[in-house]
């Protein structure tokens, strides 16, 4: 096992991955912005370094800076949590050319699914049903109305080295098809050096149903059942749950085993996502995407399995084979995530940094956990993401865990910036949410147009 | 199911009983005494009713305004939580008399097994082994000295109606018997009216072992494992956990059986815990008594099985069935108890009230539960039990667990107040409590006589 692990990340992962290392008796270097000084990552942690100031491209995102604090302290592997550089294969690569171990798949298992068109063919070469729509790149506006007619409008064009929501572009009808094609691809130009497009049907109604894969360096891949990820908010999760309603035993196995193949076509290493979009009406289901990296929403995943989703990343990056087979996976109960981010929802959600004058966090209890990087008196800065804690319940059933999930945010009180626990507790209290009738559409189709802060 | 349930308690354990309460869906009644307006229980139950003074025997021991209390609001049930009221028949009895459900037993079972020498009888009648001693009362001193030359010294002279560790002797030899008998005697008439004597065999070394037992009104009585409390200060439980280290399967099967017995020969309803002193070197296992509440260490219990005790011991009383059978009951991996208290280790344990300051609760990953009454700026009154929080660990083994446990130590810090959460990680660290190589006696005997608070 490692003896030092460097976190590179912060907020509320940082903290969550400094536990789990303390926890297997690795010490652990937080690395920290000039503006998280006082952040719990940097308190918690047996040693921290600062990596620059609060910008992330010249803190979070330096790879040179995260580097030489691996170098300087000794570090043997570096955790780099969700976001920042946890999907950038360049940072994995250079990782393992220190000698440094990198908690993740390597760098060019991240290239493979990073790039989305060639991760479609990859897909269907493992007999992984993928959305329809062209078999790879579309070189010229001709080709995207040939394809976009053959699987019919709506379509999606996406750009293949596409992330954080650039070049890509819905088209309802063949006459906006052109036009779209040619500004996607020069803003995909303009934001990755890569203009190359594929198309997309457009699944709708649909649900977000993603797999968690676990994979060791001896070929072992199993996963760990599916979450539902469909209450989104500009394509943020906003609440997540295990398991889906929206599937039954047979659709489980199936997507769970899709997922298997899926990462296997790969030779896939440590955790990963397969993120599904499932046509509840046909039961069909399509591959998306593939997160290579832990995700923000896998608690819901450790509270029905039992297993701890970081220290089995840990565990298999220092070369440890998987603690448990496909077999002895076990999915009890129900557990749902809620994200409390510092933002206002009565301004179209609006970021909210600030000091935290006032907190009480729900606990105790059965089933109930608060994975969160704040304390009283702590100040969120403005440069980063708002979300500042999780609250995850695990219930005998979805209606317990629901009821759990009330009693906590009826509990938290966070005071001296705005969030959007109101807004989560009106969320899980509207009939539709109980009764688990919900799609991706659902949240800003459905329920914020006729949402109305105030009237808390 | 009740629509509103009075908790006839403060603390951790009533904040417990609330929020369990209102994952039911059930509204909530807290009774506080004058010192308690700002404490957590009256701030999260729905209504609150001031019951008196201070004083616990002007407020939380005042049957009448608790019932009065009950009556106003219109609750329907009263958790009388531990302590306090817990275990007093009277009390039972009257709600029963107010057509309010009491949650747990009958007054006349409690009487049962209050009364110790009637205990012993009715486990004899049940074949559970009790301590060698008197088979029932004993009367004079020469009976005293016949006793305890069959069982063999050294003996406790026990109070029948004892509690609070009043009327009871230890005697190492026969000549100091007669002294120790009177002595004991007369206390036992002074503090309940009633003298009743017996004797029973010191066993020593010994281990704590107790067994949680769950009763429907139906008949149904299940047990949910065993938790080893042989860690004492002053006969006071300072960490416990489940499963015990001391017992093999067979052992825990035939501890398990014996304590459904018990609980059998009376028709127990609701929680109770039979508890246990084993002879390790022999195996042989002796009934010590029954509680007839929930106990401060139910979470361990919680933890192993994923059962909640306490909405078992509400629904129980609303007249469901148990949730499950005996053989329905799993237990998983390894839960610990730490016990943090306002007291000052440095000087002898002394109570350490006062306003907490700062105050950081460790939360989050894996596996880790904190039930406590406490908030920052919250200060803590001079007049109750010490127990401010507790920190429950689930691991996948006992190592792991310990490895938690010290994590969450690590982290926690109350300032404003002194507390034992220092004392608790020397404890847990230690190489002997490490093994699992202590009995009853490790703590005062060889643990504390060692111990040097001021090292830290």
């Amino acid at each position: 096992m490692f003896k030092k692990l460097l976190i590179a990340n912060r907020g509320e992962i940082a903290v969550r991955i400094i536990r789990a290392a303390r926890e297997l008796g690795i010490a652990t270097v937080a690395v920290y912005s000039e503006a998280d000084k006082e952040s719990l990552h940097t308190v918690l942690a047996d040693e921290a370094i600062c990596i620059g100031p609060a910008k992330s491209t010249d803190s979070y995102l330096n790879m040179n800076s995260v580097l030489s604090a691996a170098i300087v302290t000794g570090a043997e592997a570096i955790h780099p949590g969700f976001g920042f550089l946890s999907e950038n294969s360049k940072f994995a690569t250079m990782c393992e050319e220190m000698n440094i171990k990198f908690i993740g798949p390597s760098g060019q298992v991240m290239d493979k699914m990073g790039d989305k068109i060639n991760a479609r063919k990859e897909m269907i070469a493992a007999n992984v049903p993928v959305i329809p729509g062209s078999a790879g790149e579309i070189t010229s506006p001709e080709e995207a109305l040939r394809v976009a007619q053959e699987v019919g409008y709506p379509v999606m064009l996406k750009a293949s080295a596409g992330g954080g929501g650039k070049g890509i572009r819905k088209v309802k009808q063949e006459e906006d098809l052109v036009a779209a094609f040619e500004s996607a691809s020069q803003e995909a130009l303009a934001a990755f050096g890569n203009g190359a497009m594929y198309i997309e049907k457009v699944i709708y109604p649909a649900r977000h149903i993603e797999v968690q894969i676990l994979g060791d360096s001896y070929g072992n891949i199993i996963h760990l059942g599916e979450r539902d990820c469909s209450l989104q908010r500009n394509n943020q999760k906003v609440l997540e749950e295990s398991p889906s309603i929206a599937i039954g035993q047979t659709l489980r196995r199936q997507m769970g085993d899709a997922a298997v193949r899926a990462a296997q076509a790969v030779a896939y290493e440590n955790a990963g996502t397969i993120e599904f979009l499932l046509d509840e009406s046909t039961g069909q289901f399509y591959f998306m995407e593939m997160n290579t990296r832990v995700q923000v929403e896998h608690p819901v995943t450790e509270f029905v399995t039992g297993i701890d989703i970081v220290k089995e990343q840990i565990k298999i990056a220092a070369g440890q084979a998987l603690s448990l087979s496909q077999d002895e996976v076990t999915i009890t109960g129900h557990a749902i995530e809620c994200r409390i981010n510092a933002e206002n929802p009565a301004f179209n959600f609006a970021p909210s940094p600030g000091k935290i004058t006032d907190l009480y966090l729900p606990s105790g209890g059965v089933g109930l956990r608060v994975d969160s990087a704040v304390y009283q008196g702590y100040t969120i800065p403005p440069y980063y993401d708002s979300m500042i804690a999780k609250i995850i319940v695990h219930g005998e059933n979805r209606f317990d865990a629901l009821m759990k999930m009330q009693r906590a945010l009826y509990e938290l009180e966070i005071e001296g910036v705005m969030t959007n626990s109101h807004f989560q507790l009106d969320l899980i209290s509207d009939k539709r949410v109980i009764a688990g009738d919900y799609d991706t559409s659902f949240l800003m189709e459905a329920f914020l147009p006729a949402y109305h802060p105030g009237d808390e």
